[in-house]
């Protein structure tokens, strides 16, 4: 079967086609076939199917495998190509380590079919440290993807129960409703009971990296005592999530103690979670970080089961006023320097960011992130432009993640609008996430990405032709598209028309537009033409024409 | 009464207190007094009073004299200032005017007042062209404003009726409703029946100034033939609509017959709809513009009435593909010479911009701008940074905005989650002006402007001490934020209570962070000192009181 393909190399051609969900009216789900030595790797892609050309677009597609019930979890994908490994003997499974040996893995292959480069290139990110796969081989149901900033920029979505509220089954319905929309990787954020089961439960119907934030169960462990956590009892949760599947960790190492008075004048402190549990271990025992500390025996840790570092800024800014200050940058020193160290292990690393930042500091925490952590993919959250907006933080952060995605920043973590006042429900997830979508998307046409056009070149064609249909089927949320639509033309002969309802009939510029270019192009009409040619003898003919067009 | 204050200096003192609207909980309108000469203006703001230092903000604020019917309309502020210069025989009562005879008008001085500058300041900015203070003598109604690169970001709110759908009093009610929002001036883009009288009704109810695209209805006299529009039938719509005192007219001057042509390979051709229609007038007659070929009689009528010019962007992007193509830098140079003719008859201009750019495209429209229109003031309509998004397009423009509003944009104009699809209502409008306060305020505070980051500190601090209803209270949208919050945790004791929402009680590293903080500052330590000053002996001690500080 297809075996005159190349190697690694995308085909256009579905292999399985079944309907999509509600939220995508014409889109399908299809399988490309890529070769991969003696494999044959199926990766999944949306397809939107179009009434103009160039009869469809297919997207990039975290939804995962449909039709799976959430009992049974997610088809294990990975199950040979990591039992191969392990029966190799392999002692350092992460993908660096493979990357910087040469070898091109399945994931490697299965995660470039994705990005439409050749497998070669993420291998090469890889190895490089300007990318990373996160890949737990113990979570055998994901469907491989890169994060790197020669790649697409990608989405984060946190979910979690809190001690507050929210059960384990609306977990995973975030879950999935997250990667629906578009999220890339999900971080389980939990810290209430059940903590353990809930993220198993995420873990078998995730088809897309799940992070931690490992300290938080730690501190579970010491029923909340900071001050009696110690790396035993991080390892061994560290050991518990790993063996669960879990592919990225936050771990803040580089909250060191002398960075702590450095946020005593700042107006909102420390607002990581994490990083305040951190600071306030140090303080109580002043004794440097444990976690700085026993950096090397949690290196030791990840990469058996190839869990990536998502070294996380615990002293990360919490309003404008607090933006890039010192102990921002010298937490973004010490995370340069673990960085170095997690690369002695071939662990794959990516960095955390703010935060909130005010516009025109956005490029030097991306332009620092870079010289200091040797390139290591960036990870931020927003970052918020204004503190002044509770209740629009998706926004306020949605500017600050287009920038910072534009300027080289790997991954996005989405703020919704429920941050700093509430936990997201489902619609508030759904406004996150597709806030980002835009943010990331917006940074990948600045970034100039091969093909990341195309998908606003077909529905500019489409808007401009008044397919309406495709219109709505090519945006982030064609549904609702429709129903606004409709909100003010509801008729089905509206979707049809050649005018646009907020102008009515009358008014269309691109109506009139099409008689402009119709008459444009039928003379071939050079800027130098439709000043010399003369063309007042054309004028009475395209009165008597543009008299009928024109009603 | 206030005898000693100097000229045009504000004071805190609040002359008139009354309730805000059901809005903005724990605000009020006050007045400043503002000696200007023997007159003393009364210059308004929003006070939020405040359960924490410093007890109250006080917000520039559009919303408008309160208590007025619609059916009588708003007081006339300015009837008294303008009848002065009239009867002192002014032939030309443009602001430019005054600004370049070295006289600062009462309209300088009070909206000096409101962005806290000496008025001096604000009649040099005019002079130079790089501010305007659209007043049309026939709007007395209207509170001043100016707009320039050196004030704050300013946003304009489209309304108006068309063909297809609303009413006279919803406009009226869309207006109010923009004002209330934040929006610093409204475009009424009616196109349909009762035109004259829509804008009437608006006119007499706007505190802020009024925009409009004379061309619609100018279309509307020749019963929608393009072809017969000519500079007589538009002069005598421009007298009509300056009688009734819009204070700046979009006029698409510069759409020339030779851009044209430079259209016809774009994706969506153009997309304003003045532009088209001038494009059509100009290919069936086969001549120039007639707005560019009259454009000094234009000035002499707007010269009179101190209406601004808009110079209308015809050409504008109506696509990322077609950002900064040769048609809309052809009209932008065009623009350019206009202003300079209209600075000769000290007419105020300010120039029009995209429209749909993407990212990295952005920074050239404003230097361009700039350089080439000699530093006018620039009104751009986003511009959105992706296509992909309809349903969300106030986020994909509320990007580009405050990008560009960060570079020197000077007013931005909304676009509602509607755009492209049909007609916004109510809660469109409210959620357009929102996402353009969120782009315009993060411009403000990217340009470093004096005073520009109060409000985010003062929430920012409300945050960080659990002040739950100042912090809703000084967030653009309070009603909102409490709402939000309330939907995790409603009791009343969750909005004292010292955690967030979001995290829970055992979690909330703002909780964490005052204990860490009380130590750091109780020892004033300084980075050195947290590691050199045998801290060691003070962990026991901050372990005993930290124990039971963390329940």
């Amino acid at each position: 079967m297809s075996e005159q393909l190349p190697s690694n190399s995308p085909t256009p051609e579905p292999l399985r086609v079944s309907t999509a969900s509600a939220e995508f009216p014409r889109s399908h789900k299809i399988h490309t076939r890529v070769r991969h030595g003696a494999r044959e790797l199926l990766v999944p892609a949306r397809r939107i199917h179009l009434d103009g050309p160039p009869g469809h677009l297919d997207l990039y597609d975290t939804s995962g495998p449909e039709g799976c019930s959430p009992e049974s979890g997610l088809p294990a994908l990975r199950q040979e190509w990591i039992q191969e490994r392990l029966a190799r003997g392999e002692q350092n499974l992460s993908q660096m380590h493979f990357a910087r040996r040469g070898l091109v893995t399945e994931e490697m292959a299965f995660a470039a079919a994705r990005e439409g480069v050749p497998a070669e290139f993420v291998r090469a990110e890889i190895a490089a440290g300007r990318a990373i796969l996160p890949a737990n081989i113990r979570h055998p149901e994901l469907e491989p993807m890169v994060i790197g900033r020669n790649f697409k920029v990608k989405i984060n979505a946190n979910i979690g129960n809190s001690a507050v509220a929210s059960s384990i089954a609306e977990e995973v319905q975030k879950l999935r409703w997250s990667i629906l929309w578009g999220a890339d990787t999900v971080m389980d954020l939990s810290t209430g009971r059940q903590i353990h089961e809930t993220r198993e439960w995420i873990l078998r119907n995730s088809p897309v990296p799940i992070g931690t934030v490992p300290i938080y169960q730690a501190l579970e462990k010491v029923k909340g005592r900071i001050e009696k956590l110690d790396i035993e009892v991080f390892l061994d949760t560290l050991a518990e999530q790993a063996e669960q599947g879990v592919d990225y960790f936050t771990i803040h190492a580089g909250v060191l103690l002398r960075y702590v008075p450095l946020t005593a004048q700042r107006i909102t402190g420390i607002v990581s979670r994490g990083g305040s549990i951190l600071a306030k271990w140090c303080l109580a025992h002043h004794r440097e970080n444990f976690l700085y500390e026993h950096f090397e025996r949690i290196c030791e840790l990840m990469k058996r089961y190839d869990v990536s570092f998502s070294l996380g800024d615990g002293l990360r800014p919490g309003c404008t006023a607090d933006a890039n200050d010192a102990a921002q940058f010298g937490e973004l020193e010490t995370l340069g320097e673990l960085t170095q160290i997690a690369w002695k292990h071939d662990v794959q690393v990516m960095i955390e960011g703010p935060g909130h930042v005010p516009l025109h500091l956005i490029r030097e925490n991306m332009d620092r992130q870079l010289a200091t952590c040797h390139g290591a993919p960036f990870y931020t959250l927003g970052p918020l432009v204004t503190d002044i907006a509770p209740g629009y933080d998706h926004i306020t952060s949605g500017i600050g993640a287009a920038l910072i995605g534009s300027y080289g920043c790997a991954m996005l973590c989405y703020v919704t609008p429920k941050e700093h006042l509430g936990l997201p429900n489902k619609e508030d997830v759904k406004q996150g996430v597709i806030a980002y979508k835009i943010a990331a998307h917006a940074a990948d046409l600045a970034k100039g990405l091969k093909g990341a056009r195309d998908r606003d070149d077909a529905l500019s064609r489409a808007r401009f032709e008044f397919r309406w249909e495709d219109q709505f089927n090519l945006g982030l949320d064609p549904v609702t598209a429709r129903a606004y639509h409709d909100a003010t033309l509801p008729q089905d002969g509206a979707k049809t028309a050649h005018f646009c309802s907020m102008c009515g009939p009358q008014f269309c510029s691109m109506k009139i537009t099409e008689d402009v270019r119709k008459f444009a192009a039928q003379e071939q009409l050079s800027p130098e033409a439709a000043l010399a040619a003369g063309l007042a003898a054309k004028g009475a003919e395209f009165t008597a024409a543009g008299g009928e067009l024109y009603r």
